[in-house]
């Protein structure tokens, strides 16, 4: 039996409910926030389609929708960065889902070669304006 | 002298550069994860378009855009929740951005009274499908 998504439906259901029922947006996208299992580090954020979000639950691996290449990607199958699904949660409107994921090979996420995405903060000053400065991450 | 984002460059630059531009979808929109600053807790996921970002930045409180009224939303400005930017971060591409922020008012996040809007984990089971399990948030 393949795993099937209902329509959403009254917002109690939706916020209460025990039945996951992703609010696909228009693109057909839920946004996906990837979080390191053992420190919550977050390393990424990535975006599920139906298929990729059927496939992440039922293989227990990150399977995103890559937006760039218009294409099902499964994280890590270049790379050995698998992400394995420790838990997956899913938000009040059910349009965000965050997993929380062991990853596999180096242990890095990001195809700049760092650990997580988010390695730059964003500095403001009047004179300057808004740049960017890079963390360890 | 009002913040301008320009538009993002080549790949090097946006990657690697020290400049923030910032990808905002054909939507306008860029996804904003907030984490609490002090034990890194995923509080929700929000949209914020250039004007909410401008107003984040400048002001140090997370403004969004809601996507459901489309309006500017000032997180916390009916319930008290004020989300103060300890630091803003932005990811390879440019098109997500990570606030670690302190909350004001209860601490609280989410619209249904939790702390965090992921307050429910997926489980699976080919008998019974993706349900939704409360967890402790």
């Amino acid at each position: 039996m393949t795993l099937q998504f209902d329509k959403p439906g009254t917002g109690a259901e939706v916020e209460e409910g025990a039945v996951l029922t992703p609010r696909f947006g228009a693109d057909g996208l839920v946004a996906c926030i990837a979080v390191d299992a053992h420190d919550g580090a977050v390393l990424m954020l990535a975006h599920m389609n139906a298929v990729s979000l059927r496939r992440t639950i039922e293989t227990g691996e990150a399977w995103y929708w890559s937006r760039s290449r218009g294409e099902l990607w499964h994280k890590g199958a270049t790379s050995g960065q698998i992400q394995r699904v420790v838990e997956m949660r899913v938000d009040c409107d059910q349009d965000a889902l965050l997993i929380r994921v062991d990853v596999g090979g180096d242990g890095g996420c990001c195809h700049t070669g760092r650990r997580s995405c988010f390695y730059r903060a964003v500095t403001f000053d009047e004179g300057s304006g808004a740049r960017l400065v890079p963390i360890g991450t």
